[in-house]
């Protein structure tokens, strides 16, 4: 008989965070002719299609085209071997660096969707974010790769070795990149050490609630190697809720290096600081959005979200974790 | 094979508490003359004295002798049967309403300590104090009875009637008294709703920070119906951690209505608004002082409080909760 306790607790990581809840004015406009787009491509099995209708981006993300492609890349990988996701990577790749040129008829959807996304970004992206961009996409790309792999092998990796590789899995970094998208921003910030490490913050913030968000989920799932609730209970001997608190307070950590990383932002002129702020300021926008998207989408909770969201006790779903602990 | 996680997650609550841990400038001189007195009654067995002495209670605390009573109380009372504890409660009530009458030879030495503290109490002490703290001294000394009776018949109670009841067994509202003894508090504000709130919220602060602190020692001796982690675990349906986690929540909130509480106060006139705010800012003080205990005294954590307060990470003791759950 199973007498694991069948709650957990979520703590609320946000409570402390400056940047409020907000719905992106374009939203209902967007939402629509992206929707409709994207069910037009057929890419989506009729089950994963109304898991991705419920996940409704729009409503609290500030960027959503640019969003869907990693999340169709995870609905398309997620539970694929190595070799799949790999073949799958370097279709995308492929359209992305050329972006004029026809897909194969055979080819994975995926392929088509990621060429007619950036044939439509680079109509208007700024050239330094078309360049960081591809860069930080390839990286986020090939992280999914390493991760398909463990998977195949079971690799349970350790808990630095497993932050590490997340903060590239969690895709942010290339969503990130719509922020610059109408702006010029050089080189020398978006590389700068600092402005570095509070992007770094930003992934890391934003893969912690992920992480603490899914977990009933993913453990549900069997695919407990891939978070961070899992890897501190196996590395530190830890309970779920400990587990959970644990990861809790190393989010208030980094909100805090975050929050003091700011005060040390250098100026480059009136010109750029201007952008600059607008950028970090859409960085930090993202983590309330992320977190909030966690509890008003269906595709954690189910309908739950809101009642969640206020009790904080989440059901932890039976599954193979549950039968082997 | 006992496969549950070895280690708990103790989340710190006291972040943003807006007292900081200071020493009282009287404590050298007031623990040694303390705990030459106390050896001197011989009244624990040689195992409680040096359990007792590693507690150092003089260290953070800011009354010393006058929170002996309810410890002294504890050690004699905490594993006893109602029956034992009602007779014992009998003797310190008799003894404090009585401080001039000698006490019978063969009587429990908690008697006799009781007198000389309430004897020695009552030269300096304001009227107003003495009163406050014979009325709640004698509702947490019956609650320590209620406690035993729960004990011996296995009772457990719901999370709300053991929150009420553990208010009384903290047994913090008398030790408060010792910051009126050198003034006299009125009864309209000793007893006004916004005073008594503010007092109920420290009372609530520490012990919650108590049962936190304490879970680990008092699941491995079974005592696990009079802690608020295992009620909350029952209750709930949670793992320890995620317990702990609601627990520190609940603190968080207790915390705000406390600080808003403040802004509510009235206003008595000038001579007594300084009163009074010596009186509550002893009260949030010692909230600290009780927190910063936890660790500093080997009471709970045997040698590994200050690391434990570092790392958050709680050896789990071995104990007949672990058979049973």
């Amino acid at each position: 008989m199973d007498t694991r306790p069948k709650t957990i607790y979520l703590p609320d990581t946000m409570v402390n965070w400056p940047w409020p809840r907000t719905i992106n004015p374009h939203y209902e406009d967007v939402k629509a002719e992206v929707d409709a787009s994207f069910r037009d491509f057929k890419a989506l099995s009729p089950k994963s299609q109304e898991a991705f209708d419920k996940c409704d981006f729009g409503a609290t993300y500030p960027a959503y085209q640019h969003w869907l492609i990693p999340t169709h890349q995870e609905e398309y990988t997620d539970m694929e071997n190595e070799a799949v996701t790999k073949e799958r990577v370097g279709i995308v790749l492929d359209a992305l660096h050329n972006p004029h040129k026809i897909r194969p008829e055979d080819e994975c959807i995926l392929g088509e969707i990621a060429r007619q996304f950036w044939a439509r970004a680079i109509q208007s992206a700024s050239l330094p974010s078309q360049r960081h961009f591809l860069e930080t996409f390839d990286e986020y790309l090939n992280s999914v790769v390493v991760e398909a792999l463990d998977r195949e092998q079971g690799r349970r990796r350790s808990l630095d070795d497993y932050i590490k590789l997340r903060c590239a899995t969690v895709g942010l970094k290339p969503s990130l990149t719509i922020l610059e998208m109408g702006m010029d921003l050089p080189d020398e910030v978006f590389y700068h050490p600092i402005i570095m490490d509070l992007t770094n913050c930003i992934t890391e913030l934003i893969f912690i609630d992920n992480d603490m968000t899914s977990y009933s989920k993913e453990q549900a799932a069997g695919n407990e190697f891939h978070n961070l609730i899992s890897i501190v209970m196996l590395e530190l001997d830890l309970d779920s809720g400990s587990a959970m608190a644990w990861a809790a307070h190393y989010h208030t950590e980094v909100q805090k290096r975050f929050i003091d990383g700011l005060a040390k932002v250098p100026s480059w002129g009136p010109s750029v600081d201007v952008l600059v702020k607008e950028y970090l300021n859409g960085a930090a926008n993202w983590v309330r959005a992320s977190h909030s998207w966690g509890f008003e989408s269906q595709r954690y909770f189910g309908t739950m979200g809101p009642k969640i969201r206020q009790t904080r006790l989440v059901p932890l779903l039976p599954g193979p974790d549950r039968k082997a602990m």
